[in-house]
């Protein structure tokens, strides 16, 4: 029986223990807001403190009550069929649930990440799936997989797409994984990931090649980490040079999300290293530019003021300080001014080189 | 030497003899518009009509004329070389032109389309492709690609992916297919293609799934439509019932769009036809709804007025017509209410016992 069966049958019976008793029951939930969350680098994300909220059975809260544990209910059913139901369907379902039927998916997506949270699980486990995925592969990498009906091992080979890749599927907790790659490639557009792919550039550098398509879905940040952890190889970040690509695509990839922090513990990849494209390199490769926004400024400034993660490394703070006093951001597509192939041929080389260097 | 290279060849050689004559050059273009475009349906999509605009070297065209020279010439070596370049890439390719550089992306793609249409090719033909991706596909086929560094075929099978699947390239034109699945079943979310995945659907109905996330992208509706051409298999769309599943998603990936008609002989699949869901869906399963909101009015009241498909068709004005005086809107999910795979074992099967009777 998987651990969140046990809690999800644990707490179901603490709750129908007290009730034959003709005592209140009641559940404890951790809060999940940004000021109950902290940053320790050896830890590597953003962790929820302690403080709980405790949710009582009384006339006021009977129905959230009720709805928590018929969502418990359905979570086991999914467990123990080995199916999945994704937020959006977990919403129609309670159509089915007369008076304790959720009006809105916003009060039933809360229901979920509590339960998430008082089981100290993450979504997937407990049989719940996000509506998006995202998240391609290619290179070096086995992954194995299972089939439904016959449970016997599938292995995909990551070599063998040609111009294609593998997509990662929306919950990844029962993969495993093969390999002799000597680092994963993170990489934020899915055209640079296509022109890497291309020309078999993990064949030259023994490397997996992942696009993350943006900021990473929680199954590409989860695939990420399981890899990394399982095969223990290094994770480096490709993104635009820019407030958005560091702030948002880099930062939630390597510690998390502010307001999902019960679950960053998963869905971090504290690994992950920035291997570019840095301020620096719009001097040090003469690169195109373009200026920074007032929307680019803001979100700098807030990150510099208000980011934990920011905040801890001086690294950052003083590759987004130049960032700022260049007035100018940068894009992964811009190597292209040198050839098209020069970031494959020059810059990439060049930096791999040296990932000490890497910004942390 | 493919036919996208022997024409830009023979459109460079002609304005070259012209200028060695001491002629004015000047390329001939169809003009790209709504109001030289026309739907016939035995062509099966919307069609350019023959509007050209004469472009003619003097002062005041210099520049242009001489990017959409500099352009055809990068094109030519993309071919020649078996590169590609992004959209974006190209538009950085040009800060090294100096005087025909382009300032901004959208100048770039504006001559890009210009020579597409010119040559009467798709983009991806002449080397180059989208920024964006899409498309996953898993089920009864198998994708024939190369390895680029041999040469040799690359089979990729496609029912071995277990809960993952297999991501459509950017570019898909150099692929084959071999399959004797009975159709293609084109999803609109990837949650619904998650779930039919999960359950390997596929398998038993013998058929391929593809997962469009949203309205697909060119490369995801190219793949459907060689797909279909090469297998001569029928495409059912499954998309949520609303005017933007209807009149967005389904009408691009059936008969393309207005304002890249140029393309859309490429990029469009007649043999597409309607699975669901439909207005008469609501009724006859009882699918929970929602209302529908202001935008979703003027979407459906635009597109009875002004689009030429549904003008063309008696049945999807009806269907649109049902959906306003319902006044609701249905989701694909929304088959949850009666159990989380009804939509396997009672929806679909039951639809696919009569093909005839989905919507044109």
């Amino acid at each position: 029986m998987t651990t969140a069966l046990k809690s999800i049958k644990q707490n179901a019976r603490t709750i129908r223990e007290k009730i034959l008793k003709g005592q209140k029951p009641s559940m404890r939930l951790p809060v999940r807001a940004l000021n109950n969350v902290r940053y320790k680098p050896s830890h590597g994300f953003f962790e929820i403190t302690g403080k709980k909220k405790e949710r009582t059975l009384t006339v006021g809260t009977v129905k959230t009550f009720a709805q928590t544990l018929r969502m418990m209910a359905l979570s086991k059913d999914l467990i123990e069929n080995d199916d999945i139901a994704s937020k959006r369907e977990a919403y129609y379902i309670s159509k089915n649930w007369r008076d304790a039927g959720f009006k809105e998916q916003p009060e039933s997506d809360t229901v979920i990440d509590d339960i998430e949270a008082m089981l100290g699980v993450n979504r997937e486990q407990i049989g719940f799936i996000p509506e998006e995925k995202g998240g391609e592969v290619a290179g070096r990498l086995i992954v194995i997989d299972s089939d439904r009906d016959t449970g016997k091992p599938i292995k995909i080979d990551c070599t063998r797409f040609g111009s294609g890749a593998y997509s990662i599927p929306i919950a990844v907790e029962h993969l495993k994984f093969e390999s002799k790659a000597k680092f994963v490639l993170a990489i934020e557009t899915a055209g640079m990931f296509q022109r890497l792919v291309k020309h078999n550039y993990w064949k030259r550098t023994n490397c997996i090649l992942i696009s993350m398509g943006g900021v990473p879905t929680r199954a590409c940040r989860r695939f990420i980490r399981r890899l990394s952890d399982s095969l223990n190889i290094p994770v480096y970040a490709f993104v635009d040079g820019d407030p958005y690509g560091i702030c948002n695509i880099y930062r939630t990839l390597k510690v998390g999300s502010g307001n999902a922090a019960h679950l960053n513990k998963f869905f971090c990849v504290p690994q992950a290293r920035f291997l570019g494209v840095t301020p620096q390199d719009i001097l040090d490769y003469k690169l195109p530019t373009h200026e920074l926004k007032a929307v680019d400024i803001k979100r700098a400034e807030d990150a510099l003021k208000n980011d934990p993660f920011i905040r801890h490394y001086k690294a950052w703070q003083e590759a987004l300080n130049q960032m700022l006093s260049l007035g100018q951001r940068v894009e992964q597509q811009a190597f292209a001014k040198h050839g098209l192939n020069y970031v494959i041929d020059t810059y990439l080389p060049e930096k791999l080189s040296d990932p000490k260097k890497f910004l942390p």
